[in-house]
C-alpha cells in the first residue's frame, strides 16, 4: 500500500486496481452519456463520463476514499485533515464520515456560506482561517498538531492520484476503442490518474488536458518543461485555479499529448450547451473539455473521445450566463 | 395496429409491446437514477426514470414515434400535423424527421422564439396562429385540409398512450419490487400509459398522479367522477396546464390511486433540490412528483417509489428561483 512517503513514480496499475476494489462500496460507477447533437456539432463521437453524478458531486471522492480507507486503524484514529474550499473538502468529509473518523477542514472565513454548509452537511469539522496563504498554512499546521490528523492533499498525493485513476478504469470498460480522453486540468489529479490508467492499459489513447486561458499555468508549464505556478488566476472555472505539483507534474510531463485552452466565453457557452442539450448540471470546470473539443476540430473530429465531466457542485443562484 | 378510430378502451399490453419494438431504434432506454440524499429526506427509496435524457428532451417522443412509425406508407405520405407549443411539437418533428415525412405544427405567434427555433431545429414546419382557441382550431383545420397530414393529438390518442406506456415497461425491467409509481398529470398521456402497463403487468403497484394546486383540474375531475376542464390555469409547471380528455380519463378514473397536489413554491423548491442534489436539468412539471412525495410521507415513506422525470426542456435564462 502506498503511504505518505510514496511519490507519483511509485504508482503502478496494481495500485489503481486495489484502489478500485477498496473504494467500490463508497462510490458510484458513474454512467457514460452521449449526445447526438453534440456529436454533430463536434464531428466526433463523444462519451461523457458523468462524475457530476458521483457521491459528493465530484470525482474527488475517488481519491479521498482511497486515502481514507487505505489508512490502517492506527493511522486513521485521529482522523484526516485538509485545506480546501472545494470538492476535495466535501469528498474527504464524505469518506471520513463513511469510515466513522473525523475530518478537519481549514477554509477561509470568506468562503461562501453554501460551501461551509455543504462540508458540515457531510460531517466535516471546519476551522476558519484568513484568506491568505500564510494564515491558511499556519492554521492548518495548528489543526494538524492539535488533532494528529492525517493530511490528505487534494491532488499531490499518490493515494489520491490512484483513486482518481479508477475513473478511466471504468471508462475503458464502458466504451470500447477510444482514440482520445480529455479532462480538465487544475492541480492535475484527474489528468494524472487518467495517465496512470491509460499509459498502462491503453497506451495508444491520447490524453489531452483542457485549461482556461485565464489560468493557463499547466499549458505554460507543459511548453516550458517545468512547473510554472500562477499567483491568483481569475476564471469562472474555479476548480482549475491551483498549480501543478511534483506528483502530478510527473504524469503531465510524460503522458499528456497537449494542453489546450479555452476563453471564459467559450467555457460558459460550452457549459450552457451541455445543460441545454444533455440535461445535466455540471460545473464550469467540466465545460472546458467540450470547449476545447469544439475549438479544435483538427484534433478531435472523426475520433472517439472520452470526456471526463468532473463535478456538478454549482451555485444555482449564480449561473454565469445570467447577469445578476 | 391501432388506428385513429381506436379508443383508450381498445388498448392492450400487446399494443405496448408492439410500440416498444417499433420505437426502439428512435428512442433511448433512459437510465434510472437514485439519490441517497433524497431518499433520506423522503424516507422512501426513490427511483427516478430520467426521460429528461430522452430524445428531443422528453417522454413525448415515445408516443409521437409510435404514431409516426405505425402509419402505413399511404397514411404517412402527407406527413403529420399537430397543435402544440411544447414537447409534443418537438417530439413529433423529431419522429417525422426520422421517418422522412413532413411535420406541420400550429403554434401561437406569441410562443417564445426559443420554442419555435427548437421545433424548426428538428425539421418541423410552423404555421402561426393567434393565441386563442378559435384561431388555433381554424388555423389547424386549414393546415390539415391543405396538406392532408395525419393529426397526432398530444395525448388523447391511443397510439400516443401506447407509446408513453413503454416508459414503465422499461422501468419494471430496471427496478424490481416497486410499491408505487408517481408521474405528473396534465392531459394524462403519461399517467394513462403508466396505468396501461402497470394494470396489466404489476397490478399491485399503486399509481399516484401529481398536479400543481394552481392547475388541479385532474384532482377535481378525479373527486367528481367526470372531466372538469379549467379555462386557463397559471402555473410554473407549464407542461401540465391542459385538461384530461376521454381517452386519458378512461385510465385516470379506473387505475389511479389518488391525485396529489403541490403549491408553486413546493414545486420550485423540489425542482431546485433535484438540480442541486441529482445534478440533472428537469422541467418544473417533473418536480411535481417529488414535491408531493416530500409533502405526503404517510403515503410514500418506507416504500419503493418509481418517479417519472418527464422532460428537461427548460429556458435556462429564466429559472424560477432566480428573480429576473
Amino acid at each position: 500500500m502506498l503511504d505518505i512517503n510514496s511519490t507519483g513514480q511509485d504508482l503502478t496499475i496494481e495500485d489503481v486496481r486495489e484502489a478500485h476494489e477498496r473504494i467500490k462500496p463508497y462510490i458510484h460507477n458513474t454512467p457514460v452519456l452521449t449526445s447526438s447533437y453534440l456529436d454533430g456539432l463536434s464531428g466526433a463521437s463523444l462519451f461523457f463520463k458523468c462524475e457530476n453524478f458521483q457521491k459528493a458531486g465530484a470525482f474527488k471522492v475517488r481519491g479521498a476514499s482511497n486515502a481514507v480507507f487505505g489508512l490502517s486503524d492506527e493511522q486513521a484514529k485521529n482522523g484526516v485533515a485538509t485545506h480546501s474550499s472545494g470538492n476535495h473538502a466535501l469528498s474527504l468529509s464524505y469518506a471520513a464520515g463513511r469510515r466513522g473518523i473525523p475530518c478537519h477542514v481549514v477554509m477561509p472565513r470568506t468562503a461562501p456560506q453554501a460551501k461551509k454548509d455543504a462540508v458540515k452537511g457531510y460531517g466535516g469539522i471546519i476551522t476558519e482561517c484568513e484568506p491568505s496563504t500564510t494564515s491558511r498554512e499556519a492554521t492548518f499546521a495548528k489543526v494538524q498538531e492539535e488533532t494528529g490528523a492525517e493530511f490528505v492533499h487534494p491532488y499531490n498525493d499518490p493515494r489520491v492520484i490512484a483513486g482518481q485513476a479508477t475513473c478511466s478504469l471504468e471508462l475503458l470498460e464502458q466504451v470500447k476503442d477510444l482514440d482520445i480522453v480529455v479532462a480538465p486540468i487544475g492541480g492535475g489529479g484527474m489528468i494524472s490518474g487518467t495517465c496512470l490508467t491509460l499509459s498502462n492499459l491503453a497506451p495508444h489513447v491520447k490524453i489531452y488536458a483542457a485549461e482556461p486561458e485565464q489560468a493557463d499555468d499547466a499549458m505554460r508549464s507543459f511548453k516550458a518543461g517545468h512547473i510554472i505556478a500562477d499567483d491568483a488566476p481569475v476564471t469562472v472555472a474555479d476548480g482549475l485555479k491551483v498549480p501543478l505539483k511534483e506528483n502530478t507534474w510527473h504524469f503531465v510531463s510524460q503522458f499528456v499529448e497537449d494542453v489546450l485552452t479555452a476563453s471564459e466565453q467559450e467555457i460558459i457557452d460550452a457549459m450552457k450547451l451541455t445543460w441545454q442539450r444533455m440535461k445535466i448540471v455540471m460545473e464550469p470546470s467540466c465545460a472546458v473539455p467540450l470547449a476545447v473539443i469544439l475549438k479544435n476540430p483538427d484534433v478531435f473530429a472523426g475520433k472517439r473521445v472520452g470526456v471526463i465531466v468532473t463535478g456538478g457542485n454549482v451555485d444555482l443562484d449564480k449561473l454565469p450566463w445570467i447577469k445578476g
